[in-house]
């Protein structure tokens, strides 16, 4: 009975003393490498311990812990934002990015390239508070709905994934996203949906401006990117926020190419994992000639650096967690 | 017994539970204000209380955790690694700036103003790793004595400081440094001085790169400020990388002014604190005319904005660790 107390008092659960911590992967390769070294790293009799200020796990969002399909949802939000304006005042769109954006014609948006789609971010994105910006993603959630399931966004969370971040943090891991997402847009969500608190959310950033608004103190967002949170970005985000290097590293493109570099590039163990689109079924299929989550070299070189690629179609027992 | 064991297990300490949590303050009124503060946060059946994740508390490190005269230490390591350099290779001193670094002559140093600072920050902090950089800093305050007290710049912490942040952790406190410093010198140090680790440590950046360097993959330190941790970027930094606005902010310059402001402007409970230099027996004094650190905004506005003005002649009882 005490000892039943101690762990309650401890936050034990039974998940951690007993029971499958990752219930919707299959019993393949990959659970069992996951389970194999998250064991290694926090049994204090292995070679392969890590104290546990130094268990840090860094996962990228889109495409790694929610679908990225057909465009980053953060995108979609812009897109929907700069159409509602629009259809208020026509005089907001004055170009031909924003113009596209509000008739849905994407082909015409991205044909508008980069700066096109700079275009809809800013005028989606800036010009507001901080708090008046997540307010609006929250209220957009809530709303929208995703063209081909159907289902919210933020319920377009991969369970295995899910599953492997409780996983981490029950073992003492501490659980950051580091992502291209937009930093405020992610946070108006991670924590919910990932139980993941703003501190641990690392992502881009719009330029931003402290104002004293109507008299009152205000972080304002403001338009452009004062860093994009991709490729080298990601170990530099890392090191310049976390000051540490990671064990584990989590991504599905090449943009998370150079994290899971430098994570499994450090002394002692470590595990980059990769999720490989493979289930056209259930959810996408796509890799190689993707217009979004782009992955080449993690395939051609993952496996050879010791990576684990994770074959969506093959080890995932279930994908959404509404399944 | 099974109390006691509870408490163990809990890691509630005798101070938590009894004793004076803050025994290098005198018992004057800024003491009581804090206790006061903490108190009420932290008690559930008060108006004021907070969530535990929300007790976000930022603190200034030049001059609020440590101190910073006659000039920021940092500078002061910067001008050794020159000079030391310059002694090896007098081809290293490229500069009028340089030159006066490597002479020790401040006075000449200054007048190549806020440039001729940067030359010696860039000659002494980039081209090298961050690893590398952080084994530099620690060999330096190995070695290196403070001018006036003779002790190592790391012993030049403020004791009724430290006290303030283990008190605040006991009681439930995330404690971060929000400082103008450079995070990775500040880094080097944070974890055995203040029991701050790396991921609660925020200060200016400067520019970074991530390099294969003989097949390792590096991030580099590079030249040039990234980001500059100091009045409207304090509440802009914290934004981006906490997410949360803090409950307590600590500084000691009107390069906090808006970092106090931001903080003390949220809703319910909150607390600004501004150490005041006023003793220059014990340490040194300076406010509105002091060439570092200088104080004027908030020794006008503070106390009717309900700040709590830190006397450190009148309510410290030891200034040193050491003492
Ligand atoms: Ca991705
Ligand atoms: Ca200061």
């Amino acid at each position: 009975m005490i000892t039943r107390s101690l762990c309650l008092v401890l936050g034990l659960t039974a998940t951690s003393l007993s029971a499958d911590p990752l219930p919707s992967w299959n019993d393949t390769e990959a659970k069992a490498r996951i389970i194999d070294f998250v064991t290694d790293v926090t049994d204090p009799d292995s070679e392969m311990f890590v104290v546990q200020a130094d268990r840090i796990a860094v996962f990228d969002n889109d495409g790694t812990l929610w679908a990225e399909q057909p465009v980053y949802f953060q995108l979609i939000y812009g897109i929907d934002v700069v159409a509602r304006k629009g259809a208020e005042d026509p005089a907001f769109l004055t170009s031909d990015a924003l113009r596209a954006a509000a008739a849905g014609d994407m082909k015409a948006l991205m044909a508008t390239g980069q700066e096109g789609l700079i275009e809809v971010l800013d005028a989606s994105h800036a010009g507001m508070s901080v708090d008046a910006f997540q307010a609006n993603v929250l209220e957009w959630l809530d709303t929208a709905r995703h063209p081909k399931t159907g289902m919210r966004y933020d319920e377009m969370l991969y369970q295995p994934m899910l599953e492997l971040l409780r996983y981490l943090r029950d073992e003492g891991f501490e659980t950051y996203i580091v992502s291209g997402g937009g930093v405020h847009f992610m946070r108006a969500f991670a924590e919910n949906a990932y139980n993941i608190p703003p501190e641990q959310v690392i992502g881009s950033t719009m330029n931003s401006s402290y104002q004293i608004v109507e008299g009152v103190p205000t972080v304002v967002k403001d338009a452009g990117f004062s860093f994009i949170d991709d490729k080298e970005g990601k170990p530099i985000a890392i090191d310049s926020k976390i000051g540490k290097r990671p064990i584990f590293a989590g991504g599905n493109s090449d943009g998370d190419f150079q994290m899971l570099e430098w994570t499994t590039a450090g002394d002692g163990p470590r595990l980059g994992l990769i999720v490989h689109h493979t289930d056209a079924a259930r959810e996408f299929a796509y890799d190689r000639d993707s217009h979004i989550g782009k992955l080449v070299r993690g395939l051609d070189e993952g496996p050879e650096r010791g990576w684990l690629i994770v074959d969506i179609a093959k080890d995932w027992e279930a994908v959404w967690p509404s399944e």
